[in-house]
């Protein structure tokens, strides 16, 4: 059976039951994606606010109390075992990558479920905007900017932005579909001008694969979902997040 | 001097010198006022999980972090001193209403700041919408809706929501103003019927003073910054609100 047939529901099934531990792109499609923070309690009020004042790279699909792991946006979920893969952090460094994090499940973890661009992509893609980086199976290219977010507690740091090249033609409207999401980070926040935002080279992403950019075409960039991650791995954080790529499925649809 | 015709920043001066006490209503017309709830560090995480999860009533302006009293949103402010009157809850009593706050503060306080409906008011009354409890010069009116927020850890409660008669052909520029500002309560959230809210007597409302409904006029509802105040009480917290109608003066416009 084809899992990018499955229901946000089976899918997640398929999961849990130790069967699938790929990426989520094209998986349930039309269905809201989420990235995933865990984080203890006691930072709990300040990832909170962070994302409260950051919500261009931070858009919140919604917040789970200490203990709980069954979303509203997923009843019957658990996320502790729903996602293809996880990362455990620990001081900053990378720990373990797992495929099930019941184990390590406390009572004073919060679960973070943060918006995903596969949400705006999908739209473009309908609206008859191509995407580079899906028409060539690559996952999209990520920058650390020089764009400072706003600071909350012990969190602080730059925002990640994704990059997918637009013809010019293409990009008011590109503006136009993406606006219509502000839960998965919305309008971009800068077009052209790499510069601009500390990108010496296009070709040398610091996260995801890099694309051309042909002529006629403009780099057009994102608050990216990677920034909360980053910035709590560089605050050396005890946390568990999402594998890259491997996003929990939630059961509405990113039609709004 | 007219303390209508003052900046935010002088009207905030004349509040901290102890030489105004009466409510804000038409202060330093254009420019954002704010509810104001003081929470203990323990509660805040579920307060702003709370206002995340209810953003209608609980439209964010700024959260301090604790022990902050100066607001990015009014550079050189002291919500301590700055509002013209403040209420003290114990065990989700009054137990005093000041003039000033600063002898009981503490570390560990954390202050949010509630859009609040004097925003979208000046709009509408700009597009020529007459709103009847300014004309007359009274509070608006505030009802205990049948509308339960969604719960996040200690609060929970039903929604409180102001009602203002607008006239059934203004009632739809009504709304499109009012969804241009999603800080302040946005949308109305019911139009007409107010018995679908829980609502049995207009004339009788929980909170402010009660307006008549003329022929021709819908009464419609908003979501209203009362709730917070209300859901905080409820859970018998101690916390510190403004008092009633003397919000807090901030230094951005409406308009955005």
């Amino acid at each position: 059976m084809d899992p990018k047939r499955l229901s946000p529901r089976d899918f997640r099934a398929l999961c849990r039951a130790g069967r699938y531990a790929g990426a989520t792109a094209g998986i349930a499609p039309g269905h809201v994606q989420a990235n995933l923070m865990i984080v203890s309690r006691a930072a709990a009020f300040d990832f909170l606010l962070f994302c409260q004042r950051n919500p261009k790279p931070c858009p919140l699909v919604e917040v789970l109390e200490a203990g709980r792991w069954e979303p509203v946006a997923a009843p019957g979920a658990d996320i502790r075992s729903d996602l293809p893969g996880y990362r455990v952090y620990r001081d900053g460094t990378l720990v373990d990558e797992v495929a099930d994090i019941t184990a390590l499940w406390r009572d004073d973890l919060v679960t973070f479920l943060i918006g995903c661009s596969f949400s705006f992509e999908a739209a473009l893609i309908e609206a008859g905007i191509p995407l580079r980086h899906v028409a060539q199976g690559r996952n999209v290219a990520m920058y650390r900017s020089t764009i400072d977010c706003v600071p909350a507690g012990v969190f602080h740091g730059p925002m990640v932005v994704s990059m997918r090249p637009i013809a010019a033609r293409d990009v008011a409207r590109t503006v136009e579909i993406c606006a219509r999401f502000p839960q998965v980070h919305g309008a971009p926040i800068h077009v052209g001008d790499p510069a601009a935002l500390g990108i010496r080279d296009l070709a040398r992403p610091d996260y995801g694969d890099a694309v051309d950019v042909e002529p006629g075409e403009v780099p057009v960039f994102w608050a990216c979902g990677v920034t909360p991650q980053a910035v709590a791995v560089a605050a050396r954080l005890p946390c568990i997040t999402h594998a890259p790529g491997k996003m929990f499925v939630a059961d509405p649809l990113n039609a709004r």
